[in-house]
């Protein structure tokens, strides 16, 4: 890279341009203020779309082509079908059969299942990607063969990018459970329902062409219509958007790791013993084996203390919609549902609310949810002796892993990460985090199975904590410990060359991710 | 008017300008084309809003002023609460005390509860109104009185004008019958439930600073968020936004005249006749009396053919929700809830969708839900021998009407205008319709107690009727009757002042209202 380099509020070394458009270096919490308007889409008029409402075109070519694909385009998709996920797929085959070249693609998250395209990222048909890579997409661009530079946003940074015109997107498809060929459409019911469609939403707002594919195609109305068909210009019926079994998330199973089990135990009994825990409050748990037992954990303090949370946030998942219909959780405003049980509740029960990337995350509106929830526990791949984090690349410099709303729930009440307090002899306390994606000002607590950290600038907490019994250490203490058993890590073997960019919810470019390998 | 007039598409002499700035005149159905992007708002920042989402100020004068409010802006408000409404009169009672001038107030309509701001037309706090004005107002501008032009708009054309930009709103004030701290509000719940805030939706979306005011203040989150709280800036508790007993309509009565009835009865049997009633099929009623009973008799024939309709689009009210839970009708796509039914049902019956001018009637999107209904009932003051259609003005020219989503239902498949065919002596098939809102091309049958009229353009409907057994006339000798019974009708007695201008649903200039009186 001969771009030059500037120091940003993090102390990381950025560029000044992405591709070839300008972009803001991260100015530090709540400090960048942007000073211009909305992106805003032409003016469509009704009298170029069909008076009956019949949007729907023999196939997903067609809709293609009378969306005017061609070289250059951003093309965006959406990951409600996770590795199940059969539209994207579909989208860049036609591409490449039709020869169109140089695509940026800009999807909400990648999987394992979209490795199709490397073959595309090879040949041209697809210059690069700007969305979350889970996989072998990051393992690939990690190897520095992507022709041009990723870029990695949080979910509501994606909403942020696009209503604020920092990601024009051409031609949004759109896979859906069930949609009608006006092009209303949701993901609560049809052969492939996945819960919702909020990561779609600001594609369907500001994209210039939408175009909605299915394989449960009702008539008009389709509903609900978490998608709404005005924005939509084509619907195309396909035999398969996505593949049932592999919609559902693999993450979604109780951890039996007694590390891990301690680990969300002890996360459990600081909420409690800080008094987080108390009649109407709210929490965010995650997905993972560790989150979903901590759930449980809260479910059990709630039944004992007689006490119910006003809402709990999603992803869902069977144990969640438990204390739902338990009585114990009164709302649950979710942003994904993770299992079949969480798509039966979202399309069952009016207390669980499908929520949006806007409503939820989008730092530039006027406030979000995310603010206003008491406890989150996040995951990472490392966390640095100044609370900061990391959570898309391993030690050794892969990046494996999209940012998805851990940035956006950082800005919650207190944050938790419990973390075991090395991964395969690593240790996860570090000096420094090879790829920066959260700062530890907004990272209040680490649990680990050897102790609990308290962020210094949480002085109320540790006061909280102080009498509870817990094991609490300082931070450094976690690594020195890590450290006498683990050894020193070693730093992962890094080139010059960027490949990634990390923004910041607020679309300023926090840090960068370099090319693996060299020397 | 010194203003320059020029002959629209439809033959009327419209201004260029309109209080100064440039309009467009009408160019026929579906022949404008924007050439321009929508309106878009300067980008916010969370960083601006409490973090815990809490945007509670202590009364709405604070919240006025906080949101910047002083002479020539333009201020929302809405009328969900309809003859109920106590929040535009607080509004301006504080713009008054705090000596602000020359608002534009822009409500989506205005009722006779509104008298009480004649005051402030008086007296300069509120120059103008740009919004449908039932009653007082419409008489107060009628008579010349008010400083500017006033603008009237159907609901569709409402959200058009906010979207593109026609109209920019400074401060939307939104009434709702139950909100949170952080601003998600809706009409289902509290003492002052309306059903629904889909008139607010653009307001919501596109004023520069929004306000919720309500009765009912929950914890957060206020479940469903018609409104969500993202856009709003402050949240105000009152001690009353609505008198219950006023917010329901007067209308909601099923019409006892033997005429009404009659014509009712030929509604649906001309509805059977031509096969429109058929299995799936779709229908809008409207709330007046007449329409009422036609809903009525549609039961009874979907009843004997056993069948049943996709879905009905409100305006909803207990005959229609019968229906819906009857299962002849599997959807009510609604846009108001006209009594208390309609409220519960649409609170707790997930097939009666609450939707939203965007969805159901804005002219600039790709496509909207009008299109697709089968069949239409609409009202009329007065209509030509073109078929062409007045809903504002009385045959005496006092514009005391708005109109509503009339001019949006338009776009149905086929139009049906149930009329008396005379009121009061005075014929309501006339040569020339004093103020055209809706042409001709559009509308396709007028029902009369003495003879049911088809538009030429629609032969498959002549067709399908001729041996009906109805009492099928031109709308010439349908004419010729009533001013063989009334005499031919006076022209009303107006002055060369132009009072209001009537937009098309494209935001042209369809026709104008002129001052009532002089010589």
């Amino acid at each position: 890279m001969t771009d030059k380099l500037v120091k940003n509020a993090a102390g990381r070394l950025v560029p000044e341009q992405i591709n070839g458009e300008p972009v803001v270096p991260f100015m530090g919490v709540g400090k960048y203020r942007p000073d211009h308007r909305k992106y805003t889409s032409q003016i469509p008029t009704n009298a170029d779309y069909p008076l009956d409402g019949n949007k729907q075109v023999v196939n997903l070519k067609e809709a293609l082509q009378k969306a005017g694909l061609k070289d250059g385009m951003t093309i965006s998709t959406h990951h409600h079908f996770r590795n199940g996920d059969l539209v994207a797929n579909m989208v860049f085959d036609i591409a490449h059969e039709l020869g169109v070249k140089d695509l940026r693609w800009f999807p909400s998250a990648s999987f394992p299942c979209h490795a199709h395209l490397l073959q595309y990222l090879e040949d041209g048909t697809i210059s690069h990607i700007e969305g979350s890579m889970n996989g072998p997409l990051g393992r690939y661009c990690s190897e520095g063969k992507m022709k041009k530079m990723a870029v990695l946003r949080s979910h509501g940074g994606r909403y942020q990018a696009v209503q604020d015109g920092d990601v024009k997107i051409d031609i949004a498809v759109i896979g859906a459970g069930s949609a009608d060929a006006f092009g209303n459409a949701n993901g609560v019911n049809g052969p492939s329902a996945s819960g919702l469609l909020g990561f779609a939403l600001a594609d369907s707002q500001y994209a210039n062409k939408v175009i909605v594919v299915t394989d449960r195609m009702v008539p008009f109305p389709c509903i609900p219509w978490q998608i709404q068909g005005n924005h939509v210009d084509y619907t195309v019926l396909v035999d398969k958007v996505g593949i049932p079994e592999k919609i559902i998330s693999g993450t979604t199973q109780v951890s039996k790791s007694p590390d891990r089990l301690l680990i969300a135990e002890m996360t459990a009994q600081f909420c409690e013993a800080t008094g987080i825990i108390r009649e109407g409050f709210s929490f965010q748990a995650g997905a993972g084996g560790t989150s979903l037992s901590i759930g449980i954990f809260f479910g059990e303090i709630m039944r004992r203390k007689g006490i119910k949370a006003r809402f709990a946030r999603g992803g869902s998942n069977q144990y969640l919609v438990k204390l739902l219909e338990e009585g114990l959780v009164e709302y649950i405003l979710d942003g994904q549902t993770f299992d079949l049980e969480g798509v039966r509740s979202m399309r069952d029960n009016p207390n669980h609310v499908w929520t949006s990337p806007f409503t939820s995350y989008n730092y530039h509106s006027k406030g979000n949810f995310a603010g206003m929830v008491d406890v989150v526990i996040l995951g990472a791949t490392e966390v640095d002796v100044n609370f900061n984090a990391n959570v898309v690349t391993h030690s050794d410099g892969y990046l494996l892993h999209g940012i998805g709303g851990w940035q956006n729930c950082l800005f919650s009440k207190t944050v938790i990460l419990p973390l075991p307090l090395f991964r395969d002899r690593i240790p996860v306390v570090v000096d420094e985090v090879t790829t920066l994606c959260g700062p530890g000002e907004l990272i209040d607590v680490i649990v680990t199975e050897r102790g609990i950290a308290i962020n210094p600038l949480r002085q109320d907490l540790i006061e909280r904590a102080k009498d509870s019994g817990l094991p609490i250490k300082t931070i450094q203490e976690l690594k020195d410990e890590a450290e006498l058993i683990c050894g020193k890590p070693d730093k992962p073997i890094l080139t010059d060359k960027i490949i990634a960019a990390i923004k910041w919810v607020d679309g300023t470019v926090i840090d960068v991710v370099r090319q693996v390998g060299g020397q």
